[in-house]
């Protein structure tokens, strides 16, 4: 549609907005190369359909929401949950033809789309995410739209090596870099874990730990274990303990640790909607805190977006030359290798279906 | 030239520019895919041509214009209103290439083009417009640049009900909806009428009563019946006297009515110069009132422009998509049937001539 | 590799960047279509690369330069002046994929490129600027980017009737127009002259004029003499002598002249690097002076921008349509002939080597 480009894997579920993003108003967003419009129905559950009115093809995401009901901006169509005409002033609609629907979950703090086929959908398949219902967690994030194709984002979270060159100021270090890491995988799950330890903590780490009312000043052990699960959600748990405490397996009162949490949505072949944030289990009411870090991981996770884009320009520029595969790159590496499998079974199955005929 | 879309009828009058975009100085203009430069000869009149200086292919439209004799802003050709260059500093130029000149007439306060076989233009097709020329009557309007297809905007002129939807706040009213409309076809020239007796007046017809010293709170009838005539022309009959005075018919001191003036032209296959106002004869002397309604009309025709382009962009999203003909979208079927009609007339008859061969 | 129109001639110096422009960080600039990174190398010395970290193609030119060495902002591989990895964190670099690495010399206030065979690279190539290294001279000037083909930067420079309409309000005047110019080749030596005596100096000659201490309202015989050497140089005598005592070869008390300098550098097939300057001869201890004429310049040189983006725009509108070749277009038209001629040498002998083969 947008692009020709090899499309990710279709038969998943991805983050396709913050449940905010629909209150009220509907939604237009391209998710994989299709047009959506995403909003409340009846009874406030999200709601995805073609961003296309049956009548003249203007997007429904122009129109607004009444009582569950999304009014066509340009001339009063109703449209269903269910991608099918409801009423239209003057009009018989039953043989309008549908939109296509797809299925969407809220769960967890994110509404969740089904791209491929709806017959396929299974809510079982949404990730766990046990901080989130859990009232001893705290979570904030927040959305940014980057022009890169969205394995280079997995390749960049998979590979925290970058952090000493692209967040030198606040969580970058270069004992980063001077400790391996190692990489393991286990079905469709790709750890990369690094260990370092009695070093200084970096800036952001020894904010956390002043919030936490541990010393800043002291040596720390530092962990960084990186889970990859399809089609291109990546959680870091990461953390400092007090050294000699057992680092990763510290008591809760000798260290600070949470979950940055990436959850990677392709919008075309060379862009993505990357819904960021991090989840801690330590002061989890303090709101304060919640908004501090939240605009301190936005500024450092911003620091991505140019390397990240200009990265895909270069590569646009010079297609088909080939990367280096280190050690540091084998978290990656190991999720293309599952992703290209996934989208293999998925052209080989079923084909996904096409926009619903507009006959 | 500029895309390889099927081109908008050329043997045709279309709206090129206001005469006071004219005024002492040329202007470079796309009129379908075509570049012109439009500026005032010797005496005055309006002349187009090909926006490309036979020297060495500046445009045309970045010189300048002395004693109307268009002089180029890169080497000082003079060109003539024929396409033939009069003058160049130091040169002989009996055998510089001629650029092509097109068919430019100033009428009803419009500078009108011919783009297609200069042989076929006729003075006598450009439609009239009887209150051009009277003094009973005032005009106002403006231009908007706008990326659709010309024929969306012939389809949301022919279905006024979207007012309800885009314009709900100034023209816009439940009674559009639910008020059946009638479409006719008289040879070329199709007819939507929609009459709607004994309803509310919305706010810009408030305002219009109350400027024309009529009450504007009590129920009127209202009557919309728009014209299309080809190429591209729109133009609709608008009013509201109060209930039972005979509505369309009703004397003038009963009534307030106006002509809604549209005239548009493609610029791109995906754009297009969209000249619009209001002719009126209530006051016709009263400057500030007519300022008053251009400023409202500028503002609710300007509610169209995003669904316009959204719809625009959907369409190429999803080309060749089906799109539902209701009853509602009479008007805009039969325009686009005579366009094509005209379109495949010319087709099979004389080619257009191309540009100017430039040996 | 940007587009697929002919090439300018690589086998040739072009200037690539000002020395400032590298100082202390890289730069990132596309020559001729391919992409580079230009910065100081351990001694100082200018150093181009292709702008691609072979580790996994980031551009180098977002990173930083530690004492010499190009350290990729991504994840901190160290590039050294050859294009062959130095160091990488925790990495075995020796079988890392070189990138490209471009013949440069930093020479007469310039750095200069070889974008070809390096193997045929030759600095006894570069032009010689006497006035670059003489205390008696002084030079200022600045950096402009224009979206038009670097030839139509030759014409525009190679024939100054031009000035007459671009630049009417400083240094055109109709005596340009009126006085026929003669073009003549020596080699690869493009020469177009042009003597105009007992006229009134322009507004940027009368200024030159008062700074020189010389009556700015008597007659004045003027010169413009254009050189243009491959690939894309032009350097024009300009001046001004009072009336009567020689002209051009008037006692230096006499006369007011200096030396336009333009040098251009194609980015891509539509558009220059346009490197401009001015060397003058007189009160070159002014600083002051240089910048009020560097002002001055950068002000009229811009007045060429709009005109060349808009010819170039016309001429991609109107392919391969015919220009006219008059005798004021004879210095581009050589010039043109002489780019020909090196362009098929290059073609015809050998093929510039592609991009470093990254295995």
């Amino acid at each position: 549609m947008l692009n020709e480009m090899p499309m990710p894997p279709l038969n998943t579920w991805y983050v396709a907005c913050a449940p905010s993003e629909i209150d009220g108003q509907p939604l237009g967003r391209v998710i994989c190369n299709q047009r959506l419009v995403l909003y409340r129905g009846p009874g406030g559950q999200a709601v995805a359909l073609e961003d296309w009115c049956p009548h003249r093809g203007a997007p429904l995401s122009l129109g607004r929401v009444e009582e569950g009901k999304l009014i066509c901006g340009y001339h009063g169509l109703e449209m269903g949950c269910d991608g099918r005409t409801v009423a239209m002033p003057g009009q018989r609609v039953r043989a309008f033809p549908p939109v296509r629907s797809y299925p969407v979950v809220e769960r967890h703090g994110f509404v969740w789309l089904w791209p491929g086929d709806a017959a396929r959908a299974d809510e079982a398949l949404i990730p766990e995410l046990a901080w989130a219902s859990d009232p001893a967690w705290a979570y904030g994030g927040g959305l940014y739209h980057i022009a890169c194709d969205y394995r280079l984002m997995i390749d960049n979270l998979m590979d925290l090596t970058h952090e000493t060159y692209v967040h030198a100021t606040s969580i970058g270090q270069p004992e980063i870099d001077e400790t391996p890491c190692t990489t393991r995988v286990e079905g469709d799950h790709v750890i990369t874990e690094r260990f370092m330890n009695g070093i200084h903590a970096p800036p952001f780490w020894r904010m956390a730990l002043r919030s936490h009312q541990l010393p800043d000043d002291q040596p720390v052990d530092r962990w960084q274990v990186c889970h990859y699960t399809p089609p291109s959600h990546v959680l870091i748990e990461v953390g400092v303990a007090l050294a000699g405490h057992g680092g990763y397996h510290a008591p809760a009162d000798k260290k600070v640790s949470s979950w940055v949490v990436d959850f990677i949505t392709p919008e075309t072949d060379t862009s993505i909607w990357y819904f960021w944030g991090m989840a801690r289990n330590f002061r989890p009411e303090d709101k304060a805190l919640t908004a501090q870090i939240r605009e301190g991981q936005g500024r450092i996770f911003g620091e991505d977006l140019e390397v990240l884009e200009q990265q895909q320009r270069n590569h646009l520029q010079w297609p088909g030359r080939t990367l280096l595969k280190l050690n540091i790159d084998a978290g990656g590496v190991h999720a293309r290798r599952i992703i290209d499998r996934l989208v293999a079974a998925e052209r080989g199955a079923v084909t996904p279906p096409a926009a619903a005929p507009a006959s």
